[in-house]
């Protein structure tokens, strides 16, 4: 079951550098993806995975700034087919399985990629939202564990894994990927200067000796109050979600 | 085996309202102790734990700011002599216990208190130093997850474990406490502004909801470059490191 296109709205992302298909009611992407993909240190030609893809937002942010080769796993059809159309559209061809990640098919099981991106659902069971595709891509349906375990599997030995999350799951996070992970980095993103983070970017490099790096705060908005809806964008972060630059850990 | 009078330096800590008797070769506390001892948040007449407290900087750092119910556990006999000298001079009765903290007496182990405090050794096993006490102090011939397991042993159900260690081991040490505390706070603490934490401070409390806060990092030195030994200091550090101020996180 897809989208009828009046259901749709296409959108800038990147200053304009990416438009994608998104639903207009559902889950729509903001700044987390755009993050997640300006942090993946990917390079050109590598094989990149991610792991709840949607409409393909992080992947293609990604793509736009390093051509890598990209598959995405999605569980909702209607948002696989927008990744798809979104693909087609850009230019690229990412192959976009339509698949559970804790039952991931054989041929995926069989595979291991340079690079993992992920940015899990950031609520946990509760009352249902009345949109259903909306719904299941915020709401922790698949444990989190089992997205981290799906990411460090599918990430070859000298693999790196990228998450966005909230920055209060940073202990669960990292409790999940210390001991099968070598080398994490850990960046808070805060919302403003000498606030606590918002949310949290780790990388977890798996062929690297094992210890933590805990870097400076990304933070995304100038001044203490928030003054409109995005135009107080501090200039690293302008640099970022704008101009399409990557998120130097 | 005591030192000798001549092997001691009498030190001023928090800009002079404490002075403590270190040995001149050995183990010297720095900035790391007070540091702990100034994210500690205890209350007037709480219990203190501290695990491998040495001459007793962080405790009587603490003491200097809240009177609290002190009790240390040092390994090495010349440092607990001179944790009770420095408790007596100052005119506080801290409980100090020389006992290897993987195999704390009866009586201790049948104790839970409001606060435990630990500064854990940094160095991993390697060539050892000649001074064989300053040896000890620094490296790590307890394994880190034998100290938060003592401390989290001997904190009581309410209860709050402060601890400081390099930023590098953050990992080890959420992965460690994570599943067994409620709330974890993580507070970076950098040299210069910009710059990846050279330390972290993160403070546990068994007693409340599981979740994380990555705090805004705490910077010690304004400027780019290190200028002179401390007197860069940022005005944050300066109000705790001089003024004896607490370590809002």
């Amino acid at each position: 079951m897809g989208f009828a296109q009046d259901e749709l709205t296409h959108d800038a992302f990147l200053g304009g550098k990416l438009h994608l298909w998104q639903p207009r009611k559902g889950y729509r992407a903001a700044t987390d993806p755009v993050l997640l993909a300006a942090s993946c240190p990917a390079k050109p030609g590598q094989t990149v995975l991610e792991l709840g893809c949607g409409v393909g937002t992080a992947s293609l942010c990604l793509h736009t700034r390093v051509p890598v080769k990209l598959t995405g796993i999605e569980l909702q059809s209607a948002y696989a087919a927008l990744a798809r159309r979104n693909s087609a559209e850009v230019g690229t061809s990412m192959d976009v399985i339509e698949a559970d990640l804790a039952h991931l098919p054989a041929d995926i099981r069989a595979r291991s990629f340079d690079h993992v991106l992920l940015n899990p659902p950031y609520y946990g069971p509760g009352t249902a939202s009345p949109d259903q595709g909306r719904d299941t891509a915020l709401r922790e349906q698949t444990p989190l564990a089992a997205w981290i375990d799906a990411a460090l599997r599918r990430a070859g030995p000298k693999g790196c894994v990228t998450v966005i999350h909230l920055a209060e799951r940073v202990g669960d996070l990292i409790e999940l990927l210390n001991s099968r992970a070598g080398l994490i980095e850990i960046k808070p993103i805060a919302s403003r200067a000498g606030k606590p983070a918002r949310r949290v970017l780790l990388r977890a490099h798996k062929g690297r000796a094992a210890r933590s790096i805990l870097h400076n705060p990304l933070v995304l908005h100038d001044g203490a109050t928030h003054l409109s809806d995005g135009d107080d964008y501090s200039e690293e972060a302008t640099r970022i979600l704008r101009h399409g630059c990557s998120l130097d850990f």
